[in-house]
């Protein structure tokens, strides 16, 4: 049995970070060594750090709760590579500074996202971008920074790429409902999602517009070539925990069917399938059946969370084709991504034993 | 004072006759002179057959609890017309009948919708479909039916209303959460929708994507004339009492801006308006500014649930322009939308004393 | 007509000041005079301070939004008397600097309330206690400040005060469910009681256990003898906006029977209805028929959200009694209980025109 | 390894039904060889018939899928004893045929429970009440049952186990917030829990009321003697998935303190734990620190839902002492219960292959 990477999660403390905690409890190939955050109270253990936050529903790993939390500097963490679930604020400069040190950041924050050089990787749609990695040395990186999509563009992607590959893609409207976890803690004030919808999430459709566009581009000499067709997203908050319900219509270049499009999400399998890497679900898409699927009670833990859910594919009068999907969106959106993120960049050779 | 018009109501111990009661309470010309309902205990008032199923946060009115439910037939229920919201399964029969035996019927239910001689009206938008009554007679009809939208249908005619008349519309994409007070009582199981999002509500789409067209239809030579552009919608059931939520992409025919198209929104008024109907809000439709409106909670009761609240109008790289929308669907989208119509159709003389 | 009384609000901004700006609107005897809010913007509208946080479901008055908010000084405030929904953290210093400077103040905060020589008042209970408010002249004071109970005190105060009349009490043990507007706003976090309960709110068990026994107590030569029984508290937050849920369970001191009590409840009635202020309901108590009432949906809005609505009272294996009460807890239990407080005292001559 | 016994279900459609194939997927001991339904429709398979109406998150196990649903008749269902999910409306006369055909029926359904001669059974409370079984032969039983209580006299029980062993009680009083998953599908309508609490459930209090006396009583020459001590009830339903929240007060025999009934409290261990029955969580109940748990999310999956978990304990001014408890009442309150139960009849010898 091989030894553990020791990986380090930069704001360990946070809601993103809780996760990274509970995620990787049990993982075969990396061990929590370290852990950080921006905001740290000298010499508390990560148990006190979270004491009246935690809002996992698993307890704290006793092992995890011991430890000491650390202000996230690359010296005094001991680690092979970092998770980083670092707010935008202070992500910056720290992802930064760990990076010019030699350490692989495998980040879920925005900052980086769409740098020329830094790969926005979704394992099974595209892969072959970690190819941009080495170009970070331009920047004087002895490491290097590789990141995943927002929350809405996961499921977007991972949905779309069957359908791109196949019969091309001109236009994509998506409308999203999304779950009060991805605002993190304390987040979404009960008063204003009780017996209510919010029409409006700070920052989140351009996001949508833009990042599927680079992950779904090509790599030509060293650089992405964003993908060519327009998205337009309409992003609201619903009273759901967890799981981000997307409603989609898209128009298609090629003349294709409902039937076929369902065949092209049916057989969906890509690199992390085949590679077996341990986060990676069996099936990376399924399609269900029957009109009131995917619903995020029922759905949205299919494959740990990973796995991506679609149904009610049919005709759109106005732009061709319609569906909906499903993303459980603070593990295959968020920690779950990163984390399959730094299974293949292990596996592809990027992260290492130091 | 003029003395008030008698009004029946059918189905008067469901969701939409609750309605019908709670709104016609204090109603300057109309008043409630019997309850019908299509499966009754012979004898009970009432206060007896909604005892256990009344969901209005005011208590039955105690003249009306006090009367007895009858069965739904013309000859045994005193009054000048009917309002109907029966359920669909039976309505087509029950309505015809009254129509027949010489009663106006102001229905909220599908049956008749898109007959070619029943209008399908929205005071505000399409008054003079009203002139589609006499053709009824051709049916040997001595009274008339008139129905009033799908809960979708009406907030989107009324905000793309003023947008087809300065502008011209050829694509429209409208995406929906909406409440459970839509599914009647008990409707929606609370297992299926707490925490949780249905993505299809039955015979929902289909309703959306075709009533607005005859709705913004031009009427011609005794026919009306369909709008002429293409609708997509995709249904959602979210935890929300009451108002239904929209999200709305359009393309204008004529080049326009989101200025331009604002100020037709904040301008918009209509006969209703004109006319001081009881029922008719003093704007039908108001713009909100401020990212995170409407929204159900805040802005559902604005004019009394009976005016639709736009926000977020902003260009769509898709169609155009997008917008947020919000209506009472109870009120505005049912029992306030037949009350409206009954005013008008009263004011046009085609309900009168008999 | 009289000429209103001007009405100063401390704490404008904030939760419950929102709620006096509400109930204020229409005021026959007060009109709002003047804004105070303890972190102020200088020279901000009322409209500007609380864009982002206004959650009232009415829009903001234009005649109030227009207005100036200013510091919490009195010297500055023009009116006749003051309305405080400070926090408690600052109301203690403000509230004294108003009463000393002459000011009646109504106060809805905790800190004045069991000091002995302020009322603790509810209206219909012990409105007798406004006696008290002479003996505040010890203090150096010109003004004085009357306070209302804790949001849970209110309604069980107002179930007890007939029982306690006709047959004495000895044990009270009461358990709640309290709705999250009780918390102000940003209050409750999303993910804290979506789909949950919390077991606890800080510091409010104290207050239900000692405040109803003051209220309930007799006043005696200047002092108020508190009420001579045990009251237990357990309180729990849950996922409903308005209006707080109470499973009470008590013993009697007289033997009697379900059938005396309920008539005991439905009998009550007091000073505020004889004197018809403005803000009393009709009846201050209904006592519910039906296994699934009161409940807050259908009950929280009785008499404009001051009547307390009773219901199950049944036998009590271990106490001899029990029953479900709920009460509005942002109008009975706070705003609506502190106008109604004003309205007494100013009928009593307590608060003057200056 | 020893070969599995053959378990059939009863009701296995049903809410319960659905929870005792989930929880049975890999159960080291039994497997699932037939499936019983009240109503079913000739010749489908289970996977048809729970299609419109599985609730679990996880899907139906593809082996139990293609299993044909049968009629609960004891000669068709090749089992060696059968699990009850049955709908009381049915069950008394199908339990009673297959006890009467020699097999074992581990009941989760109210109508024998209270039988003098039939177990109530909590494996960590009474195991010995399975005494009772040998004389369910003077009913010409060739087969038997034995039953689980009422979902929230499981966690009610557990938590008392400790205090009257140690303490003994002479008074109890419980108010329960019990979740929407204990009514069933469709089971609560939403119009009636969405911002909502209803104040009762059917029939529910006087099972909480005398169940708990039965499993705490002791059994004497043949014969339970129920526990001598009042319990009253109050229960509520509130708008949470799963978990039933109690807050439980008691007066205790002996005189005692906080800090030695917390001690009883984390110190309750048992037989179920002693005998590694595969259901029985390491620990049977958790003391939880901290004013803010047990709380539904992040404390009902305790011990995979079969760990009950307490907190807040203190004084009552009333009766002594009060605390919060939690159980899952699917798992540990319904087919967790029965499952555990089968376990320990298994491991008696009360159970065995046929």
């Amino acid at each position: 049995m091989m030894k553990k990477l020791k990986a380090g999660i930069l704001g360990a403390t946070g809601t993103v970070g809780q996760k990274f905690v509970t995620l990787l409890r049990e993982h075969p190939w990396f061990e929590v060594s370290a852990l950080g955050a921006s905001e740290i109270s000298a010499g508390q253990t990560y148990g006190q750090s979270v004491a009246s936050k935690w809002k996992q529903s698993a307890p704290v790993p006793p092992k995890i709760a011991a430890m000491r939390v650390r202000e996230c500097r690359p010296e005094i963490m001991d680690c092979d590579f970092v998770f980083s679930g670092l707010d935008a604020a202070v992500a910056g400069d720290i992802e930064k500074n760990f990076a010019a040190a030699g350490m692989p950041v495998i980040s879920n924050t925005k900052n980086y996202r769409m740098e020329p050089d830094i790969p926005l990787l979704v394992p099974e749609v595209n892969p072959g971008h970690a190819a941009l990695i080495p170009l970070q040395k331009k920047r004087g990186w002895k490491g290097f920074i590789a990141t995943n999509p927002n929350c809405v563009a996961v499921p977007l992607v991972m949905a779309l790429k069957p359908v791109l590959d196949e019969f091309g893609l001109s236009k994509v409207m998506v409308f999203s409902m999304q779950a009060i976890s991805g605002a993190g803690y304390p987040g979404v004030p009960s008063l204003d999602i009780l017996d209510n919808i919010i029409p409006h999430i700070g920052g989140e459709e351009p996001k949508v517009e833009t990042e599927p566009l680079k992950i779904l581009g090509s790599l030509e000499r060293g650089k992405v070539r964003c993908a060519d067709f327009a998205i337009s997203a309409q992003c609201n908050r619903v009273a759901v925990s967890d799981g981000h319900s997307l409603n989609v219509s898209f128009s298609t270049r090629k003349k294709t069917s409902v039937a076929k499009i369902r065949k092209a999400l049916e057989n969906f399998t890509a690199l992390p399938q085949k590679l077996h890497l341990p986060s990676a679900p069996q099936r990376p898409l399924v399609y269900l059946d029957g009109d009131f699927r995917p619903q995020p009670r029922l759905d949205r833990g299919a494959g740990g969370g990973m796995t991506v859910s679609a149904g009610r594919l049919r005709e759109c009068p106005v732009l061709g084709f319609k569906m909906a999907l499903l993303g459980h969106n603070t593990i295959r959106g968020a920690a779950g991504a990163a984390i399959l993120n730094a299974e293949l960049l292990f596996k592809l050779g990027y992260i290492k034993q130091r």
